[in-house]
């Protein structure tokens, strides 16, 4: 695979999206073809299991249903966007990606992490973050933030303790993965965070010559 | 758990829902409680990821994608549905479980049999078939009824040979699983087959009693 795949990662709120798409402004000013996508969704029917994951329902989904519904959307977004793009050599940016996984449903939902990393492995096949993005603010502040642009996220009900943990979890990952991934302050100004997030990535050894 | 879980296996219109709707009637009338239900299904949210799997669009659906989908309706399935009736002490009667997975995504998808069947399990949790019947039908035979009755099932597009693969993937597996699978010549007439299923179930050990 030519191309690179970097991951965008944090709470809902934290200014991932806004700062994927300045991102990408400035790699394509550089000649690069940049795929943005994010996850769970798309492709059509990655989309259509997002709207499944995101809609409040009456009934529950219980917590595998839930990793079940992440993977499916996962496996297919991997083989029908992110592959093709990566063996074209394209520059990939994904908002959300296994590590929200691993976050979400290991640590908030408290599922067995093996089994969470087994089948994030298995959706993901040959393609794995080549670099990774986690977006920290403090959970209430996250929320609030997510709450006043009206986010129809599922997991927004959730108690603030859940952010808590999630906050909690992403900053274990980056720890244990400290080469992979790279831990951003998105309590502050949009143009800082993009001139920092600029100044890393064409630092990092495979945007060499991109 | 005191109740019994009996599942119905086998291709499309091979009759499984008319036996099971008689052996309901059959069982309630010896007074047992007994639930009917069905997989992909059985949960409002199972039913609509039932639709994304039956449906016809035109993005192809990945085999990896197909298989964890049937593992989120059936996680759901299970703890929705299932584990509650048989810690009431019901008798469930699914049309369609584990096994189809086993087949349509382990056969005739080609999927790692590992896979599928760690992803089965994982997503059965405790709940186990005591018995299964497989309905048994040349695959142009099912194929023909199944269209006669307008099916919907996006399984039928594929070529006769996959439905044949089925095929034999049911019957192997019944000969692995001797004890627990009962393979059930569909060709005969409905009442012929409903007489013999109504005396096998009878003899089954954990059936003594109801």
């Amino acid at each position: 695979m030519k191309g690179a795949f970097i991951t965008f990662e944090g709470c809902e709120g934290s200014g991932k999206s806004t700062q994927i798409r300045l991102m990408a402004d400035f790699l394509r000013a550089r000649g690069a073809e940049v795929t943005i996508t994010r996850e769970p969704g798309g492709t059509p029917l990655a989309e259509r299991i997002r709207g499944l994951l995101m809609e409040t329902c009456e009934e529950t989904i219980a917590p595998l249903t839930e990793l079940f519904l992440y993977e499916a959307a996962r496996a297919q977004h991997v083989q029908q966007i992110v592959l093709p793009a990566l063996q074209r050599g394209a520059i990939v940016l994904c908002d959300r990606f296994y590590d929200s996984t691993t976050v979400y449903q290991g640590v908030g939902r408290k599922l067995d992490p093996a089994t969470v990393g087994l089948l994030n492995r298995l959706a993901a096949g040959a393609v794995r973050p080549m670099h990774t993005y986690v977006f920290d603010l403090p959970a209430a502040e996250g929320l609030r933030r997510a709450w006043e642009r009206g986010s129809d996220d599922r997991m927004m009900q959730e108690a603030v303790t859940f952010h808590e943990a999630v906050r909690e979890g992403f900053l274990a990952l980056a720890q244990e993965e400290g080469d992979r991934i790279t831990i951003v302050d998105a309590s502050r100004p949009i143009e800082i965070i993009q001139e920092e997030l600029r100044r890393h990535i064409c630092g990092l050894p495979f945007m060499e010559n991109r």
